[in-house]
């Protein structure tokens, strides 16, 4: 956890977690969000590094942890009785995506880098929401908790592998 | 099987199946991209009715296990040292989608036919398949007809069930 915080170098705010807490249906309607977009990222980087077996196995298997994921907080909106309701997406990944390289082999090493902020935050968030909210809710996020970790140890370990050995075989395919 | 030939109407020719046969490398890279393809469309088809949870907890299960059959065409590319390559992907899918209707219900009833025609071809083109190929990709075109057929079964069922009660949470959400 703590090299989480090293690259994260700012806590989430208490008053994030404390509205969080205080619309938990909008916190849950937005993780299932979360939870088909991660799966959505991990097939995205399947297509465009089709030649990458090695690279293409961890996003199979990554996505299919996902979409797990996201059934359980299905599960969870369904035993809650909380109704899927349409959201205005968050910019976060979306901005951190225009810092991303154009060229590669530059590009995919940001994308890794994406990755492995993205569910670094993740998992700093629920660690800090699950003793928050308790219940049901509680005992998911704390069960997710453990798996963002593992997600962000694989994003920085394919951003090293990347980085230290650019290989030919990770051009680009556009499909 | 009998109604897989029933909807399709026409079998895959002969020459077909004696090209794949002659190419096999062609063949399995090719099958490695359709299983992420299909993986993509129940992916795209949870977050364009994001609100109907049972569809999306269906088509979350059916990504993942196309996602473990991706695995299993890649391991099998990997044990034949066959190399991945950039392949022009094939029209046949996009065709189909082109008759899809615009608005909904109507929309998301041909999705889910696009979805079984999809499935049914390959149900039938792998049950042609396999014993032509022998060997440890007859085995693998084997074990996966007979998802394939689960599939087109779950797509027909889908079908109906949008076709005979147009439900209120099926309004598609852009995402």
């Amino acid at each position: 956890m703590s090299f989480v915080h090293t690259l994260l170098l700012a806590p989430t705010p208490q008053s994030w977690i404390a509205r969080a807490h205080g619309s938990l249906d909008v916190l849950l309607v937005d993780h299932a969000n979360c939870e088909k977009k991660a799966a959505s990222t991990a097939l995205a980087l399947m297509f465009a590094y089709a030649e990458d077996l090695e690279l293409a196995d961890h996003m199979s298997r990554l996505a299919r942890e996902e979409l797990r994921h996201y059934e359980l907080v299905a599960q969870l909106l369904r035993k809650l009785e909380i109704e899927p309701k349409r959201l205005a997406p968050g910019r976060y990944a979306e901005r951190l995506r225009r810092l991303v390289a154009r060229g590669e082999p530059e590009r995919e090493v940001d994308l890794m880098i994406c990755g492995a902020f993205i569910e670094a935050r993740s998992c700093e968030r629920f660690a800090a929401l699950s003793p928050v909210l308790g219940g049901a809710a509680g005992a998911m996020f704390e069960s997710l908790h453990e798996a963002e970790a593992r997600h962000f140890e694989l994003y920085l370990g394919l951003t090293w592998r990347r980085a230290s050995a650019p290989s030919p075989s990770s051009r680009r395919i556009s499909s």
